[in-house]
């Protein structure tokens, strides 16, 4: 049987994407036990890096992932989850992808990151408070 | 100014997706040099972590990817490319994207990976030899 390869801290990256029209909401990561609640409860659940600890997304906010699909990539290393948005906000900070920002040429040479003012569809500091969490 | 984080090994993670229908082609990594080199050429550069070397998304295949978009995300480790694959596959295993396979429950409970056998665009064997890259 095929089985995901989870790197040396027992993690595989994943890659979440809306359903809708394909834009790439996140990345983050999953352990065992995130793979396995997301599979079986149809809800994306993650392992949060910094705070060690799994993560149902949307748990403060409300705005949980629908799985719509799970698929696999060749070597086993990274997943890629297909879901439907409530809350229509991925990001903490209140956006809708967390790839809210396009990098670009600098003029003159060297890259440069530009900020694109995407608008927020929710206020971070209404939803967790002025020291909320740095991922949801 | 806001600059890439890359982590201990110098390296970001970079998903690329298809600009056309938002599907999800491959995940890789890319250090400075990489990114450097996507922003300024138009076209994917990857650093191979088996290889350790820049690499060139379609050098032996000739399936580059065209540049349409690069995105960063809130945290600045994790890149999006939107491209336009050309030759049509993205996966050295000659399919369209890494991710041909979906994860589904398995019936009696536990993880179960279904293998979906989607089409080859080319023969890997014809097209890198028999002991061709594991990517490119």
């Amino acid at each position: 049987m095929l089985r995901p390869r989870f790197d040396a801290s027992g993690l595989i990256t994943c890659v979440t994407s809306d359903a809708t029209n394909g834009d790439v909401l996140m990345v983050a990561h999953m352990n065992a036990e995130a793979l396995q609640k997301t599979v079986e409860s149809g809800e994306a659940w993650y392992f949060s890096r910094s705070r060690k600890a799994l993560w149902r997304k949307g748990e403060t906010s409300g705005h949980v992932q629908r799985v719509v699909e799970i698929r696999i990539d060749c070597d086993q290393d990274a997943v890629w989850l297909r879901v439907e948005q409530t809350g229509g906000a991925a990001c903490h900070t209140g956006r809708r992808s967390c790839f809210y920002r396009a990098v670009s040429k600098r003029e003159g040479g060297g890259a440069g990151l530009n900020f694109v003012a995407a608008e927020r569809v929710f206020d971070p500091d209404a939803v967790y408070g002025k020291h909320g969490p740095s991922h949801d």
